[in-house]
């Protein structure tokens, strides 16, 4: 369990690519320095977003574009695969300046889930796609699509079957999280323990006060066909509004019940809390005592406060200010 | 815009069928009392469930079972079609006493979403399935489907066809309420405005001092392939909790960005309001004020206060206490 230092910016991005039981013995130092380039190449795209005269909004996608076509993370390219060993994503998106929102929610074959979000918000008069009329939208509005083999990588496939081992020994009640502390796997058996969970998020403010969050995830290995959890829910897994912007990742069926990340605005709204008491009051507090390490999540408020906190034992995340310079981290601190 | 006057039950529920602009010259006396009588049998299921030992969920089954049941509302049987011409329907479920929850988002089988959104909840590990995996999920459990013939009613085949001309001149921008000002047809071209929308929802509470709350719907006519409102999700269309239970209807897409169910919980859980200022605040202050005519709510909390709250010119709605004897409305009063 950590909560970042108090941190302050001016302008620019924090972000995260999923939480997990993330110790320095879980990681080999190759895949370790893998994550950590990939983190700044994606606070690069949002700053450069930003500094380029893009929107907060521009930035969350440009930062969360680059986990999703990485491999390593579990959203877009890379991600897990359902019982049936399909590839279905979820994503959503929120421009805290507007009020306005987009989703999609099991999708197959679109390359960049939180760009449909986007377009979703922009180009229909819906917040929520799901299934193959989200792709249908998707074809009518040009947007690159891709075959299975694109999404497809050894190290998710792999996940799959020792997910399906365990089924076979207990109840599959594990969501986008594997931090319950029951059933953490020793490094010997999973080098890396995210590689069967993991969501990937961005917020920003930008140089006009402009606050945006998005989200995107390949959903937990083995999940049931048809699950959906709360990166695409406007309110659980993502907000934004003139207050704060949210991104989750965690345990998504607690993120839901809880409705966290309309949870933290509706702390800062209604109890005139700040951004790091309204962030500890629902991870650490309510989250955390209802659900140990069930997960974490990126916020910033209007006034470039940013929280990066988790109750599990590290979450691949970082952020980027002013000066340009990436920060990254992934074990607590 | 109206607000129900200050009502009090030791145990019982509350259910709405949908909001919009109804006037008594909106409807034909006939067709008043079949909605009247729909309401009322809705309402004596709910209770007949609390009376025989039922908890509050159970009474919010029976309840939204009915109107499910009854080709008179957007939910279940007499479901919408989308643009295709197909019916696809969304449910959700929350129990406030344990914090539980299940949905289900676009599925066309199903003769009762809400009866499969509740097994959803107690029989996976998961809140939300969506599309084909819902439906096997539902025929694994033996739940019983029906062909696209049982849903079907001509009132809605003839709604789509009225919304697809009119698209035709104008963007499709309404979400489930046509409560718009501006798009209001007159009597002579709409005898039954809410023929194009509507939703249904009940909250319970039961002599155990247990919250629930249920939503149902088939969404808009003529909506997007694909497109999913508020109603399956929880926090936006269905909240409970210890302090209250919420059942929203309305325009989807702004029930879903202001995560109206939860804020009325949040409201009450961090600023301390009542159950009525926060719905009050909701509904009437941020939500009219955004959107003119957007939508309603039924609320319960845990002393039993009942509010029945729209800022429509009406909503299918209905009340029950401990003396058994149902209450229904439809105008604003």
């Amino acid at each position: 369990m950590a909560s970042a230092r108090a941190l302050r910016i001016d302008f620019g991005l924090a972000i995260h690519g999923g939480v997990g039981t993330l110790t320095p013995a879980a990681l080999t130092p190759e895949l370790e320095a893998e994550y950590r380039a990939a983190l700044e190449r994606s606070l690069r795209a949002g700053f450069g977003a930003l500094r380029s005269g893009g929107s907060a909004l521009d930035a969350t996608v440009e930062a969360v574009g680059v986990m999703e076509d990485s491999p390593l993370f579990n959203a877009g390219r890379g991600s897990n695969f359902d019982e049936r060993g399909v590839i279905t994503m979820d994503a959503s998106i929120m421009d805290g300046s507007t009020g306005a929102a987009g989703a999609v929610a099991h999708v197959a074959t679109v390359r960049s889930p939180v760009r449909l979000a986007r377009l979703v918000m922009d180009q229909s008069p819906h917040v929520l796609l799901v299934g193959e009329g989200a792709e249908h939208f998707a074809r009518v509005h040009g947007v690159k699509e891709e075959d299975a083999a694109y999404f497809y990588t050894d190290r998710r496939w792999d996940a799959l079957q020792v997910a399906k081992a365990e089924a076979g020994a207990r109840p599959n009640v594990l969501g986008d999280s594997d931090g319950d502390e029951s059933v953490e796997a020793s490094p010997s058996e999973a080098p890396d323990p995210t590689s069967r969970s993991g969501t990937v998020g961005a917020v920003a403010l930008d140089g006009a006060g402009r606050l945006a969050a998005a989200t995107s995830t390949g959903g937990m290995a083995n999940k049931t066909w048809g699950r959906v959890g709360d990166s695409p829910i406007i309110g659980a897994g993502t907000f934004a509004s003139h207050r704060c912007a949210v991104s989750c990742t965690g345990w998504g069926e607690h993120f839901i019940t809880n409705a966290v990340a309309h949870d933290v605005h509706a702390r800062m709204e209604h109890a005139d809390e700040g951004l790091a008491a309204a962030v500890r009051g629902i991870v650490f507090e309510r989250l955390h005592r209802k659900v140990p390490g069930s997960g974490g999540l990126v916020a910033l408020d209007a006034d470039g406060n940013v929280e990066l906190s988790f109750n599990t034992r590290g979450m691949y995340r970082g952020w980027i200010g002013e000066d340009g310079s990436p920060n990254v981290a992934i074990y607590a601190e």
